[in-house]
Formats: C-alpha cells, structure tokens, sequence
C-alpha cells in the first residue's frame, strides 16, 4: 500500500485529484495538474515564505511561475485530454518515493495514436532541483514535437503575483528570473531539456514564457523520450537566486540516476516516520498518505516558515498557519522528525516581537500569537469578507480578535517538543521564552470577576468556531491556566539548570515578585467549573442554548452553520468541534476517566463530525479510544483517514486537511497504540480495532529512536 | 498644433503618458506603452463592453490579451529602453489620424546601434482592425530578429481575467481565443505579420503566447520594415468572433494605405467636431486633444455601452459610467455627433428595468439609475472599500445609495439630445419614458414634511461629495423638479404629437391623473428657499459649518478632503465642486444675472478647484464667462485643460478625466462662445478671452450643420 491511484479521469474531480496528487519536497510543493494543460484546472507551485500582498486576505503564498510545460504533438496535432479519444489512463502517486506517474494512450482527432508516459518529482535530496519525464511511444509513423518551457503568469485564483525581472539563455539552459510584485521576493527557474540525449534545439525566446521546442522523427513502436530539468532558488534562499537554481542543473545526469537518489531521500524518511497497520489497507494507505503530505510540507532547510492549514497544497487558507500546526501536526513531528519540530516552532520564536506588538496595541502584556500567521508574524486573518449570497454585504470574521488560545497552544507545543525530545539547549535558549512570555499575555488578559470572586476571559472563540463572542470557554481558561502553571514550574527548572538565562528572561520579560504573585493569584482563582457529576459546560451558558437532535439531521450535505446560519447556529448548541474533548486529551492526565467518559457521551451527539470542522473526527477517535469505545473509535478515525482522499467535505480541491493528516497519525498512535510519555519514558496501551493484526511504528524519545510494535491477538 | 509631442523618455511619468498617448477607435482604446516593455508599466487594451466581475468594485473592464508585443534584437541583444543608451528619443500622437509615433536612436550594451520607429494605431475605418509597423535601420552589420506576438495573460492591476480556450495558425494568422474567466466573453485575436514583404516563417506556438520570429542579414543604413496587423473581435459582436477577427485581416494591404485610410476615416470626425482657436496653442492643443479622447471613446456601432470615467484609457474607475456621460461628456456629442449621442442614451434606455428594479427595491417607484453602471445597468459603486492607511479598517462609499441626481442627470441629457437633434422618433420611441419614469422615482422619492409643509429629498449627496448625508441638497430638490415639471410638458406634448405613445406610456407607467396631481404637488411645494440676496444654501444647514480660508492654505498638493479628512471635511464649507454654480449652468434661463452672480462670489474662494472634483473647473470657466469675469473664466479653463497633458492632479495615469475632457469644449462653447439654443434657434454672445484671435467650431442644429466663427476684434 505505497500507491494511490486513478484508472479513470473524470474533469469533475479534477482539483481533487490535483490537491492528492501533490508532489513536494518540504521546500515546495506542486499541485497534480497535467502537464499540458487541461481547462478548468488549479495549477499551482507554492514555495516556502513566497508570500505576497493580497486584498482582504493581507497575504497569500504566490502561486510561482510554472515549471510544467509539456506540450506533445503528434504529427502537429497537440496532445491534450480536451480532444482526440483516451483510451487507456493510469495515474499513480508513489508514496515511497513522492514519484507521480501518469500513463495515457490517446488517439489523436485525426487518429494519431501514441502511448504517453509522465513522470515527475520534487527531489528530496536536493530541495532546488525538479525533474520531470515525458516517453511517447507513437503508433504511427511521422513526427513528434515537444515543447518544454516555463510560464511566468501564474495567479492565485485570478490574483497575478509576478513580474517579470529578465529572462536568458546561459549555458544551454533557459533562465527565467520573476519577482513578486509587492513584497518584492526574486524567484529564478533554470530549465535544461533532452530529447534522445540532446538538448532541444529550438529555444523560443517568449517574454515570461522561454520554450524549448523540437520535432523528431516518429517510428511506430519506438519511444522517445524528454527529460526537462528545472532548478529554483528565490532571493530567500541566497542573494544570487539565479546562481542557484543555475547550479541545480550541474548535477544531474541521467533521470535514472536523479530518481534513484530520490528513493534513497525518502528512504530515511520512512525509516523514521512510518506506520504499519496490517489487516485494514484503508487505514494503511490514509496514514501513509496523511505522512506523506505533512512530509511534503515540513520545511527541513529554513526555519523561517511555518505549515499552512492546507499545506503547500492548494490555495485555502492562502498558505496562512493556525494552531493547527501546533496541535495537529506538530506532536506527529515532535515524535517522528525532531529537526522539523525544531524548524517550526523557531518560526515562532522569531516571531515573538510581532505576537508582543500584537498584545501591546490590544492594551495587553506579553506575547498574543496571530490567530492567522503568514511571513511577518502580524494577524493575517481577514477582517471583513463579502457574504456567500450578498457580495454587497461583509462578514465580519472575529477569529483573529478573539481567538486567544491560538498562544497556549503554541506554548503547549513548546513545552510538549521539550518533554519528549529532551533538548534542554533548544528550550532554555528559544522554547522557554515563548511559554514565559504568553504566560504574561494571558495573565494581563484575565479579567477580575468581583462579584465572583474569579478571574476569567469574557468575549472570546473557543476552537468550537460555531460559538462566536462566548465568555468563560473552559478550554480557553483551562489551557491559560496551564500555561501559567507551567511557566511557573518553567521558571523554578530555569533557576535550576540555567540560572543564568533565568536571570535574562527574568529582566526581559519583567518578571518580577509582584508579576508571579498575581500569575499565582490568576491561577488559583481561574473560573473553571464542573458540574458535579463531572459535565463541563463548554462555555458560560452553553447549557442554556437550544438542543438540536443532529442525527435527525442527516444525511445532510452542508454543515450545521450553513443549515441554520451563523447566528442560528450560535443559539444551538451544535458544536463545530469537541472543545471540551479537546481539552481533556491535552490534559489528560489531570481528568478522570469518569469525566472524560461523561463528556464524551454529552457532547458527542451535539458534535457536527460530518461538515464541522475537519479537526473534529481524529480528537474525537482518540477520546473514544480513551474511553474504551473502540468500534465508535475507528469510526470517527475512518472519517478523518477519509476527508481528503474521498473528499468527504466536497473541498479537497482547496488543498489537504493537513491538521487532520496530522490527527490521523495522533489517533492512531496516541489512540489505538495509547502512546503516553513523561518523564520516566513511555507506555503503550494498546487497544486496536478488532480486524488490526498489527500496528508498528518508529519514534524518538529523548534522541533515540523507538520501535512501537503491536499484533493484535484478539 | 495637431500634435501631442514628448522628448524624453522619464520612467517616473511612463503611467502618465500612457494616458496621453492612448489609441483607439471607439471599440477599444490601448494605453501608449511600449511595445516591447517597460519595467513598471501599466500596459492595457479595454474594449467596451468586455466586462468581468471583480472583488469590490463588482465588475471591470477586462484589459484585454495583449496585441502590442514586438521585440527588437540587434545581433541578438534585446532592444528596450532598460537597457542600453537612449541616444535620441520622441514620440508624437498625431490627433489628426490617430497615429502614434516613436522613433528612438538606440545602443545596445554590447555597442550596436539603430535608429527604431515604431508607429501604429486602431483603425477607424475598420474597428476590429489594429496595425503596427516597426522599421529598424541598423548602424551595424549583422542580424536583425524580431519576435511578434499576442498575451493572453494580462491583468487588471493584478487581476486576471482571461482564460486560453485555444490558439491555433490559420492561412498564415495565428489565432488566439479567450475567455473573461466569469462572465464567459470571447474575445479572438488574428495576427499577421511581415517582414520585407515575407510573412514571418517561425511560428513558436507558446500556449497564450503564440509568436512569430525571423532573424534577417542587418546591412548597416538598409531599414528593414515589421508590419503586424491584428483582427479582434469578441462574442459581444457576434456568434464568430474568430472569424470576424480573421477577416479583418482580409481587406490588409499595405501600411501606407491602411494609413490612409485612417486619415480619411478621422477627417471625417474632425470635419463635424474640430474647434479652432487662434492665439491660444495651449488652448487649442487643449480642445484637439480633448475631443480626440473622446472620440476615440464613443462607441459609433454599439448601443450596449458607455463611456467610462476614465473613458478606455485607464483602470480608474473600472470602466464604470458615471454623470460624467450625461452631463460633461453627452453635450459635446448632442452638438457634434448626434449619432453617438443617440447610442449613449440607447445605453440607458436599454437599463430601465435595471433601474425600475433598484427604484423598488429601495422602496421606490420608477427608475432609479445607479449611480455607477455597467453591463447590467445594477448598481455597480463598491460598497466598502479598505481604509487607504489601514486595511483592517473599511470606508463605506454612500454615493451609490444616495447620490439620488444622477436620474435627473440623465432625464436633462435626454431632453437637451430631443431639443437639439429635434429627433422626435427617438425622443417618442425612447427618451420620453426615461423622462417620465425618473420623474415617477422622484416624486415617490420626495418625502412630506408637515411641518414646513413642503417636499424636501433628506439624506442624499449632490455633486459636491464633500458632504454627504445632507438633506435638501438643492441642486438635487430643483433638478427633480425640473425632472417632474419636464415630464408634465413631455406628457403634454406627447398627446398632441403622439397620442398613442401617450397611451401607452400612461398604461405602462400607471401614470393616472392622481399620480400626475401628485407630481405637480410635488412640483408646487419643493423646499427651495433663496436668501433675499439671491444666495442659496447649497444643503440645509451648510451655512453653519465652519469656514475655512482655502486660500490661506494654498500652495497645497492634496485635497480637503485628504488635508481635513472625511469626517472633518465634512464639517467645513470647504467644496469638491460649487454645486450651486452647476444648476445654475443647467437651468441657466430660470436664474438672474444677479443671482448667479452673488453664488459665484460666495462659493468659488470656498470650492477646492484644484484638488477636488475634476468636473469642477470647466463649470466654474462657464459661470465666470456669465458673470463676465472674463480672465477668472479663462484661468479655470486652463486648470481644466491642464488636468490631463499636465497631470496637475497627479492621477491622470489612472486614465483621462473624461469628464474634463467634456467641460473643455463646453467652457469654450457655452462659456466663451455663449452658444445658447432654444426652439427659436440658436445664438452665441462671445467673450473670448483677450489674446484669442479666434474661436471657430461646428455643431448640428436640428440635424443641420452651423457653423460658428468669432474673430476677436479687441
């Protein structure tokens, strides 16, 4: 089960298939569109940091110039899937390897007829180096031509990017050099192309567009083969991007030998990262497919980007990062790739000074992440957008206002990457810092309750979305507890292991007797109620909304916010997702089964799994496990394993759910497997659906690797 | 002075002469970019009624795929002004043809040299047709290459709009099809190209991009001669735009001759439109170069359309139709090309029941024209637009909801069109019911006051945008009432000239004898006090807000508006355009001598003539002129005249101030001229300013020819 594949090309799903298709290389992904084109397509090449400026969304990752191009054509006529008669079709992802193969017979208007085999993948082994092969084996006798070239004008769904900077033949290769036209970021594509081992002697010189073209004899029954070479280098990667994407070329030699070195790259990507499941290939091919997307986008050379919530994927969320990378996609990475988890929450040491600035001009202390991040660590998330039905009309998106959870979160990621990877170095220089300073944002943030008696947060978003301006979500309160307790308990190890940066931090951030005292105090006197037999009431007054019988609902087709509308869904009391389940899975430890069990079965039902959020289901998998539901479990998983590669939610074309690949991997090894570390090490306690025979995987505790290996005797 | 003449090449002006140098032929207009690029361009086509929907603005002129492509290689190095040494440099637009010229004497970095003429226009005589010559005479022995092309892939500002359907050679043209990628307009351009009388023999076919190339033996003196010719035409024009756009590559033979053809086609335009001033060159180039824009704007075949704000020339504005058509731009066509006229006021005609279906929507009965239209004659002003400093922050733009004139606006074009032409077929099939139902909205819109027991329009802007959500605005009160007075005379006549329209339009309208009561009650009670001084209130209440110096703060750079801001603005006196001088000049035979004159003295040092409204100077010209303020009159027009070939207000690269443009002829016609028509004919009583030796211009007069020609004898 290294493989996905298409036997059937159906235009309908074609941005689908382009979002599962993706190749990438954690430096830059590419979309599966076809290389010739085909209408009504998204194709899209996301680098790494290349945002630019974009109405209402503030930024967006600019879709790059194309290195696609590929036009083939038989006697003159141009192969395209739009005309003539495919006969046969076959596209395969290779896993394995992030090799993308698409073979075709097609049949010309005039019936020219050929077998057309594409190849291509982002190499791993060298992140600025792309490659793609064409074999055409005609049926005919004539000629083949083909075309290779590069394509400067690219747009985010009508939103053009790039100018155009010069463009040259050096050297055999054709160099083209754009820049984006308001952050100004240089991208240089280099393109070698052979055809029988020769370079292609046509070189037309098109402004944005530079072309190789040749026209070949055609023997019946004899391939010929084109291998088309393209480096890429921007002006983050180096002053002289040209240079580089120049020097990507040098050392390639044969597209065996390139891609035999890919295989190896991703060899050692699988020895530490996959996950053997035998007895369910579904669950088997959605972990590998979940890991091989997250290790697509997982940045390994630059510590200066994050992952968006659709990955380098697809244009929602226009590349923009949430706490999904820290509570979805990070523990996969925490667990099996430290150096990634490293690099991602550098990102967010490096943005500190922005999340302080953020805090400052809300009239708060410390640090208040982004709900929505992109390059400069500003809030990205939009303000206003025109509504669905009504483009007269704006909506008003409060998430970035008020979705303060988005810091514990991220201090949570730190402190989590800390325990499990024991990189004391990392967390005294970077990590500590992050859970220190939004421990100060969220103790100036609690608001005194005189009439209570408590500290609390009124006006806020819990991650159940559909619930806007709510006070006392306990998930918010709870976790800015934690992460008060922890930076507490942060401090006293500080004293200890690194009085020096102690001290440091103590001046930086103004953490005084007086400053503690009051983080004790908020602590202490947080309002976190629980019913006494054991119910959470996810916010204050939740209880008080209107009970909706969800399963009378379906089958539905659109979420319950479309079905009764934003402010009807906030007076019920459906939930986009489980906040409270969320809560006691990442503070597990510190709740009861019997209150785990309880909320469990409350909130369950009232829980919008289908069309909610796409976070929903794994977290959901995993607190059944924890409450001994393990056929209620692998439901909830199989609907997660299915959001992207059967497009449950009808918007896979948007690009991948990657939190909910990173919550796959999470209930599996974390539910199923019942992986729990702390101090003294780790424990399994498996619990695997009935028809698993075997669950096997790779981790690193305190910088060893780990070898989890489970068969189910049942 | 039939020319429009630059010397130098300032990359810091190049969007501003883009403007300038703008060709067309009222199909399509092509901004004056250079052919074979320029860093920071803004490189356009905008063929009328090609529109495309678009965030905020709601839909916009779709700039066109490219036509202009041709690049220049001397041994292989590429000519562009970037690079190189600029040795000589001019570029001319003859108003006379429509032609516009630049001839450059180049060296390229590795030191060839060449002189290199471009020249080229959009054919009058044929509207699909658009031609470019190059001719390169080169200083060197060598190879000359030229690269001649379409581009698809043009934008809007960073918008794309375009969509390839397909591309393909045919009898030796290359033939592109697009597609506007929301409304689903085709637009198809064919290209020819020659070199010494050889069409070009490489054709590199770059999806979007199709080119064709030579290199040919450079001789150093021998010029060698690109002709391009393009066919263009869209689905708008009928069912095969292709092959509309193929044909008119059909009639081509030579340059020389197209060219002529051309002279011919624009002698014509001229022989009815031309002004003559003699002693005044600036005056004079002023008034050609006026004209020659909007003449290259009207549409001559196509009734669906109007001319945009910013006419073709720019992206200002989007190609939306404001009052400008009506009230600045339609006399200068009633006098001079009725034809033109009449398809101008077809274009509304055709959008009443846009206009009826806004009218009810808010409330209203008859036809309430959007104050912005486009295609579909629905509202089209931008309802939120981002705060200029801050982009979290949103700016609501209240013109389209209660900038109510513009139906008034439309109903005086109208009857100024019928009392002119005396094109009683039109006015009786057509533009009687825009004056009767506009008439209906006003009087449904008038809202009774008890109190003072009067009709009073409350909660409106009039032209003067400074202040908006006035009440008793009274250019708007006395222009609806000129709206309902004109429509009872209409009505009249009507039943003695065509007593079954009459009926009809009575049965169609509802207009029953209840109605018409109300309307002459209407008519009867408009609040619209005068002062004993003959001074009017521009809008109730105007006369407490603050007075402010304007002069004092002269010399400024921006507006009031930017100066006080919006809010602040708004407190002040302080006007965009003297809204009361504007009715004046409307309805001038309803007002004294006198009164005009105690307004012009009042508002003129309290309107912001020249950061505010570019209709403002060319009324203020005609209001001096009649109040005999001769010099005051003269100074205004040459504001007026300098707007664009100065571009005094530093945004004439967004395109023409077509309204402007509009008011030039006007001020020299109605002001200086005093060109007065009435149903007895017409008189003029010149006062020209004292260095003008003549003032000489044509017009229609009940579809006969006058000439008027004024010797200056002071």
């Amino acid at each position: 089960m290294w493989t996905i594949t298409e036997t059937t090309f159906d235009p309908a799903h074609q941005n689908h298939r382009e979002t599962i298709f993706t190749t990438g290389n954690g430096y830059l992904s590419t979309r599966g569109a076809f290389e010739e084109g085909y209408p009504g397509e998204q194709r899209a090449t996301f680098v790494h940091g290349v945002f630019d400026d974009a109405p209402i969304v503030f930024t967006e990752l600019a879709n790059a110039p194309d290195w696609l191009p590929v036009q083939v054509l038989l006697d003159g006529e141009r192969f395209n899937l739009a005309d003539g008669r495919l006969e046969a079709y076959e596209r395969q992802l290779d896993l394995s390897c992030g090799l993308l193969t698409r073979r075709v017979r097609w049949s010309s208007p005039q019936g020219r007829r050929a077998e057309i085999v594409f190849e291509r993948f982002a190499s791993l082994a060298n992140p600025h180096l792309l490659a793609l092969r064409c074999v055409v084996t005609p049926d005919f006798d004539g000629s083949l031509s083909f075309q290779a070239g590069l394509n400067l004008f690219m747009d985010n769904e009508g939103l053009a990017h790039w100018r155009l900077v010069d463009q040259a033949l050096k050297n055999g290769a054709a160099l083209l050099r754009a820049r984006t036209r308001r952050t100004g970021i240089e991208l240089a594509l280099a393109m070698r192309c052979q055809a029988g081992g020769e370079d292609l002697p046509e070189f037309w010189d098109v402004r944005g567009c530079p072309t190789f073209a040749v026209t070949l004899p055609a023997r019946r029954g004899q391939p010929i083969e084109l291998v088309k070479w393209v480096g890429i280098a921007t002006s983050r990667d180096g002053a002289d991007a040209p240079g580089l994407a120049l020097a990507a070329l040098q050392e390639v030699d044969s597209f065996a030998s390139a891609l035999e070195r890919q295989r190896q790259a991703w060899a050692q990507e699988w020895a530490r990262c996959d996950v053997v499941v035998e007895g369910d290939e579904i669950a088997q091919q959605a972990l590998r497919f979940s890991l091989y997307h997250l290790l697509i986008a997982a940045p390994r050379q630059d510590d200066r980007v994050n992952i968006g919530a659709k990955s380098l994927s697809g244009f929602g969320y226009r590349g923009h990062s949430f706490w999904d990378t820290e509570t979805f996609m990070l523990p996969v990475f925490i667990f099996t790739s430290p150096h990634i988890a490293r690099n991602l929450l550098n990102y967010r040491y490096q943005r500190l000074a922005a999340a302080r600035a953020r805090a400052l001009a809300h009239g708060f202390e410390g640090a208040q992440f982004p709900w929505e991040s992109a390059d400069s660590g500003e809030e990205v998330t939009p303000t206003w957008v025109p509504h669905f039905s009504d483009p007269t009309r704006l909506v008003r998106i409060w998430t970035g206002d008020i979705e303060i959870h988005i810091s514990a979160d991220i201090a949570y990621a730190v402190h989590l990457y800390w325990k499990v990877t024991g990189d004391d170095d990392w967390f005294i220089e970077r990590g500590a810092e992050i859970i220190l300073d939004t421990a100060k944002f969220f103790a100036s943030r609690a608001e005194w309750n005189p009439e209570r008696q408590c500290y609390e947060y009124r006006d806020v978003i819990g991650p159940d979305e559909y619930h806007e301006h709510v006070d006392n979500n306990f998930f918010t309160n709870r976790m800015a507890q934690w992460n008060l307790q922890t930076a507490l308990s942060v401090l006293d190890w500080l004293h200890r292991h690194a009085p020096h940066q102690a001290s440091r931090l103590i001046e930086r951030l103004d953490l005084n007797a007086e400053r503690l005292e009051k983080w004790k105090d908020v602590i202490q006197r947080m309002f976190l109620p629980i019913g006494d037999d054991g119910l959470i009431e996810q916010f204050e007054g939740y209880f008080q909304r209107r009970d909706v019988n969800l399963a009378a609902l379906e089958p539905r087709s659109v979420s319950a916010q479309v079905l009764f509308g934003i402010e009807g869904c906030n007076e019920t009391q459906v939930l986009k997702q489980a906040d409270v389940l969320m809560l006691l899975y990442l503070l597990r430890s510190e709740y009861s089964d019997a209150i785990l069990r309880v909320n469990y079965d409350y909130y369950t039902p009232r829980t919008d799994l289908t069309y909610g959020s796409s976070l929903g289901p794994s977290i959901q998998a995993i607190a059944a496990c924890e409450t001994g539901k393990i056929e209620e479990a692998y439901q909830h998983f199989i609907q997660a394993a299915r959001a992207d590669l059967h497009d449950v939610r009808g918007n896979a074309g948007d690009g991948i759910h990657a939190a909910s690949a990173g919550g796959i991997w999470q209930a599996t090894v974390f539910g199923f497997a019942g992986l729990k570390v702390s101090d003294e090490g780790w424990t399994v306690s498996p619990r695997l659906p009935a028809h698993w025979k075997r669950l096997a995987f790779r981790f690193y505790y305190r910088g060893e690797p780990q070898c989890v290996d489970l068969r189910n005797e049942r």
